[in-house]
C-alpha cells in the first residue's frame, strides 16, 4: 500500500516566512510550491524548488487568483478564460525555477478559494485542467476527492490524483465540512492519524453525524502552517509507514488515476 | 542582407491599451512580449502570443524590474540574485503562453531600466543571461550593440544578437544619448529611415556632433507606441525592402551573431 | 429644477490613461476619483483632484475592491470588516490630495463590483457606510437609487445622494437591467437625452418592458470613456439647461437626501 | 531629560506577522506605522492604531517607495514629483485610521531606502518635507540627526525631531556605518544601553574608530522583529528611567526642534 503526502510550501512573501517548510520537506512526498498569485515571490519560489530537490520531494505548482493581501482565500469572480490564462501563467513561472534546478515539474494544485471553485464549478475546473494540459499534457492535477475538478481532469484526458483531508470533517456526501462549521477541524493528533490510516487502507472516512464515506486517498494533505504542524506530521507519516504503508509521491508511481 | 525588426509588444494591462500591436505585428519580424512586470497580464499575455503566432512573428520574453505603475522605466537597486530570479519567473510566464499555443519561446529582451542597467553594470546582465539560459540554452538574449549583456552573453555561450536603434542619437563611443539630452530622440522620419538602412548596410551611424560609430545591426528595434509610429515602421520596413534588405527575424536565421 | 452630474474620473494607471477627463471635467459638478484599488495611483490621482479644482468640480473618493488587473469589475468575496479598512483606506488617500490642493472632500461613492455589492448586500453597505462616516461625518455617499446602500447610509445618519443612469434600463423593480442582458444599455444618445431629463424633471424611468419606475434623481451618472462620450456629456448637460434644469454638485446643495 | 523612543510597527501583511507589536508597544512612546508600500494593509494598519491608542503611544505614518516584495529596502528612481505624490497616498491612507480611532497623527518618518534617499539627497528630502506639510502643517518630521531632511524640514518650516540609533555604529563625520560594513551593527545589549544613555544625556556617540561625534538625540529608534528585540527595548527604556531620563513623545513636548 502507497499513499502521497503533500503540503503547501513557499508561501512566505518578501522578507516574510510562512511554515516549517525546512522541517516538513523531508516529512513529504509532493510539494505544492506558491506561485507569486497568493504568496512567495521569484526569490522564495527558487528557495523552495532547491529545498524540494534536495530532499527529492516532487515539485507541484499551487496557483491561485490574484490576491496577494486575501491570501487567495477571498472568491473572486474570474472567469474562465481569466482562470486559465492566470493559471497558465503562474505554473509557467513556476516551470522556470524547476526548469533552472533541473528538477521536473510533476504535478498542479489549485490554492484556496480557487480549489474551492474548482470543486463545485465546472467551468472554472475545466479552465484550469486545460491550462494544465496546454502546458504540458504529463503533468498530474491534484482534485479534492469527488469534486468537479476531477470531472474536468477526466473530459480533459489529463492524470489525477484525489486529495483527501485526514483533519477535516467530512459530511455524508462527501463534500467537506465548511471551517466555519464546528467540528470541521480535527485537532486532536490520533485521530487524525487514525483517520489517515483508515482513509488509505481501507478507502472510507467517518462522517459528521455518522456513516462511513467513500473517498479515493490519492494523496493525503498536510499542513506545515499550523502550531504543532511538524510533529503532526511526523506522526501522520510514523504510523503510516508503521502499518505498512508506504510514502511515495503519486508523480513517480504507476496508474494512479 | 537581412535585419530583424523587433518591436515590444503587449504593453497594455488588465482594461488599459498601449500601443498598435494589432498594426504593428504583421510589419516586424519579433516581438518582445511584456511579462506582467512592468506591463501585461496573463490575458494580455496570452492574447500577443496568439497576435505574434497569426503573423508568423517570432515571440520573446520582455522582462522588467518589478515597477508596474513605473512601468519598469525607474532603476531599482536589485541585487543580481533578485534579477535573476525575477527574469525566471518572467521568461517562464511568457514560456507557458507560447506553450499553449504551439509557439517557440525565441528570446529575451530585458525592459526599460532593467535593459540600461544590463547594458551597464555586468553582474546584472550576467544575471540575466544566466537566468535565460537556465530556462533554456536555445534562447537568443537581445543585448544593446556594445553592451557589458554582449559580454555576459559570451561569457554565458548564450547566442545574442546586437541591438540598435535608427531613431536615437549615438554618442562617439557608441553609447545612447540618454534621452533628457537634445537631439536624442530624431523625429524625421526620412532621417530615421536613412539611419536604418546605413546600420544596415554599412555597420555604422553618424555620431551626434559628428563622426562614424561601428554598430552590429543584428537587430533594429522600432516603437508600437508613439504618434506615427506605425506608418514609420512601415516606411522603415519599406525601405529596406527596397533596397534589398530582407526582414526576418534573427531567430531564424544561423548564426546571427 | 437642479441635478448634479457625476463621472468617474482618474481612471488611468501609471502611463495608461483612460477616459476623457479633460474634456469631460469642465462639463460635469462631481467627480469621482479613482484610489489606487482598481485604477489610478498617487500621481493620477494628484493631477485629477487639481483638475477638479480649475473647474470648481465637486471631488468624490471613488473607492473599489483591490483588483487592479480586473479595474475593480469583479466581485471579491471580503468581509465587511475588509470592505470598511479598505475603503478607510481610499478615502484617506484620495484626502491627502485635496488637502495638498486645499480642496474639501465633498463624497464617496464606491466602484464597479463593490457599488453592486453595496447596493444589494446590507452588511457590506454598513460597511462602506461606517468607513466614510468615521472619515469624516460630513460626507456624502452616493448610493444606487432605492439600494440597501440608501438604507446603510440612513441607518448611518449619513447624508446621502440617490443616483440614477440615463443609459441604462431599469427593470420594472426599479433594479438595473444587468449589462449582460439584451438592452441593457441604452445607446441613442436622443433617448438618453429624453430619459435623463424625464428622471431630473417627473423623478420617472420607463422601464424594460414597459411601465414607469419611481426614481430620485439626485445625481445622473455620465461616462468619460466611451466612444462618443465627451459629445453625450455635452448632449445631456446642454438639454438639461435649456429645459431650465440647473447642473449643480449635490455637495453644494441644501438638503439633497 | 526626556527622550522619545520610537519604532517601526504594523509591518506585518495580510496573514503575514512581522515584529512584536503587542509586546513593542507598550515600551515605546511613537509608532511609526507602515502604509501599503512596503509593509502592511488596510486590515494591519487599522489594528496597529488601535493598538497604539490603548497604550496612549504617538501615532506616526511610515511611508516607502512602493516595494512590497522588497519591504522598502531597495534604492528606486523615483522623482521627487513621484516621492511627494507617494507620501501624500500614504500618510492620507494613515491619517483615515486615526479619524476612524479619535487619534492624532503625530508624526511621519520615511521607511528604509526612502529614509536613506531623504538623509543625503535634498530634492527627496524636499519632496517628502512639502508632502508632509501639505497634509498638515502641524505634523512632526522625523529625520537622521544630521541630514538633509533635517535640512528640507527647516526651509519648508516643519516640525521636526533629530534621530539617532544607539545599535548602529557612526562614522566621525556623524553618518551611519553602512550595514554592509563590519562593526556597523553593535549586538551587545549593554553596550547599547550604555550609548543610548550617552547619546540622551551628552549628545553624543563614539565612533567607530574613536573618537566622539556630537548628536542630538530627539528620539531614539527601536527595533521590535529581530531576536532578542523585546528585552533590548525593555532593557533600555529601564535603564534611561533609571538615570532619570523621561521616555515621552517628542509630539507631545514642547519646541522638540
Amino acid at each position: 500500500m502507497r499513499v502521497d503526502l503533500n503540503c503547501d510550501m513557499g508561501e512566505g512573501f518578501g522578507c516574510y516566512s510562512l511554515g516549517a517548510d525546512e522541517e516538513v520537506m523531508p516529512l513529504v512526498s509532493s510539494a505544492n510550491i506558491a506561485c507569486g498569485f497568493h504568496a512567495s515571490d521569484p526569490g522564495t519560489m527558487h528557495r523552495t524548488v532547491r529545498l524540494a530537490k534536495r530532499h527529492g520531494v516532487a515539485v507541484g505548482a499551487h496557483p491561485s487568483f490574484p490576491d496577494l493581501v486575501g491570501f487567495g482565500r477571498r472568491h473572486l469572480a474570474a472567469s474562465p478564460d481569466e482562470v486559465r490564462d492566470d493559471v497558465l501563467y503562474q505554473v509557467g513561472a513556476l516551470w522556470a525555477f524547476c526548469r533552472a534546478e533541473g528538477v521536473t515539474l510533476a504535478h498542479v494544485k489549485a490554492h484556496g478559494a480557487l480549489y474551492n471553485a474548482a470543486a463545485r464549478d465546472l467551468p472554472t475546473a475545466l479552465a484550469i485542467a486545460e491550462a494544465v494540459r496546454a502546458v504540458d499534457p504529463g503533468l498530474w492535477l491534484v482534485c479534492l476527492s469527488g469534486s468537479a475538478l476531477v470531472e474536468a481532469a477526466r473530459r480533459t484526458g489529463l492524470r489525477h490524483v484525489e486529495e483527501v483531508f485526514a483533519d477535516r470533517a467530512y459530511a455524508r456526501d462527501g463534500a467537506l465540512v465548511p471551517r466555519t462549521s464546528a467540528g470541521a477541524v480535527i485537532h486532536d493528533a490520533v485521530r487524525v492519524e487514525e483517520r489517515a490510516l483508515k482513509m488509505v487502507r481501507d478507502g472510507t472516512v467517518e462522517a459528521l453525524g455518522g456513516g462511513e464515506v467513500a473517498i479515493r486517498a490519492g494523496t493525503l494533505c498536510v499542513h506545515g502552517d499550523t502550531p504543532g504542524a511538524v510533529s503532526l506530521v511526523r506522526a501522520i507519516r510514523g504510523r503510516l509507514e508503521r502499518e505498512g504503508v508506504e510514502v511515495a509521491a503519486f508523480s513517480k508511481t504507476e496508474g494512479a488515476t
